[in-house]
């Protein structure tokens, strides 16, 4: 079960200084979601479940592929492909006392500009009281339009 | 964790009497497998991670798909589709008290003709000592050319 929240981003750090991943992904279901991804030389096919209503946690499994696999599925994958990276900002322990994680994701072409952060928790009460850093900005865990399967589907201009 | 072995049939039981559901099923990979089937009325997308060496116990997901999503993902299969009819034998209990099923598959059009039967266990050492009943044949366990990914793949003259 991943649990997790999402928000635009108000003050951008200066993100020099943290570790980060390139991600190339792209989906073949989008409702559930099966998406597979190149997270540096790792590969991943992804299924998530249905989310909850609250749209904070989804049922999820992380499945290895090969690097062959990966690049048989990937142009089976529905409309566009998503290249970001993924920076991981550490935001010190929260009241419970589990260390969270900012991923900051930097989009790249064909939605260069796009950055949003995404904060993982370990309990449904954890992600309510989360109390967001003032770099964050608005909370868009619920808006369907900054989900990647969404930008997936984008009609590109 | 799924250990099964699989037989030929020596001599055909009468399958009128038994359970069985339909099945019609496609590959978006087979190394690792990644499978999307329909159950009758249920549909599933299937992950299979790599083989154990003696080809008994592999990783298995059974993640559940709409039927929507089974439509859209059918035609992103590679070669042939695989339809089947399954019947499910009682084989009794073992000596370690486990009740047993054979799985046996019947396949339609390509493979008509073909039939062979599985026989899932709770642990490698009941794999091992299993005693096939008579009418079971050949033990193809280690064969990859009745893989239905291998299948799958088989070029049809």
């Amino acid at each position: 079960m991943e649990i997790e929240r999402k928000f635009l981003i108000g003050t951008m750090p200066d993100l020099e200084q943290y570790p980060k991943k390139h991600f190339v992904q792209g989906y073949l279901s989008t409702s559930p979601t099966v998406r597979v991804r190149r997270e540096e030389e790792e590969y991943f096919l992804t299924y998530k479940g249905r989310a909850s209503e609250d749209h904070m946690a989804r049922e999820e499994y992380n499945l290895p592929l090969t690097k062959e696999a990966f690049a048989h599925l990937l142009p089976k994958c529905d409309g566009n492909l998503i290249s970001k990276t993924r920076y991981f900002i550490p935001l010190g322990k929260n009241k419970e006392g589990s260390e969270l994680t900012a991923e900051l994701d930097v989009f790249d072409a064909p939605f260069e500009g796009l950055v949003f952060a995404e904060v993982e928790f370990p309990t449904v009460e954890e992600a309510r009281s989360f109390e967001a850093p003032d770099w964050f900005g608005e909370d868009v865990t619920d808006d369907r339009r900054y989900y990647n399967s969404y930008l997936s589907q984008c009609k590109i201009s």
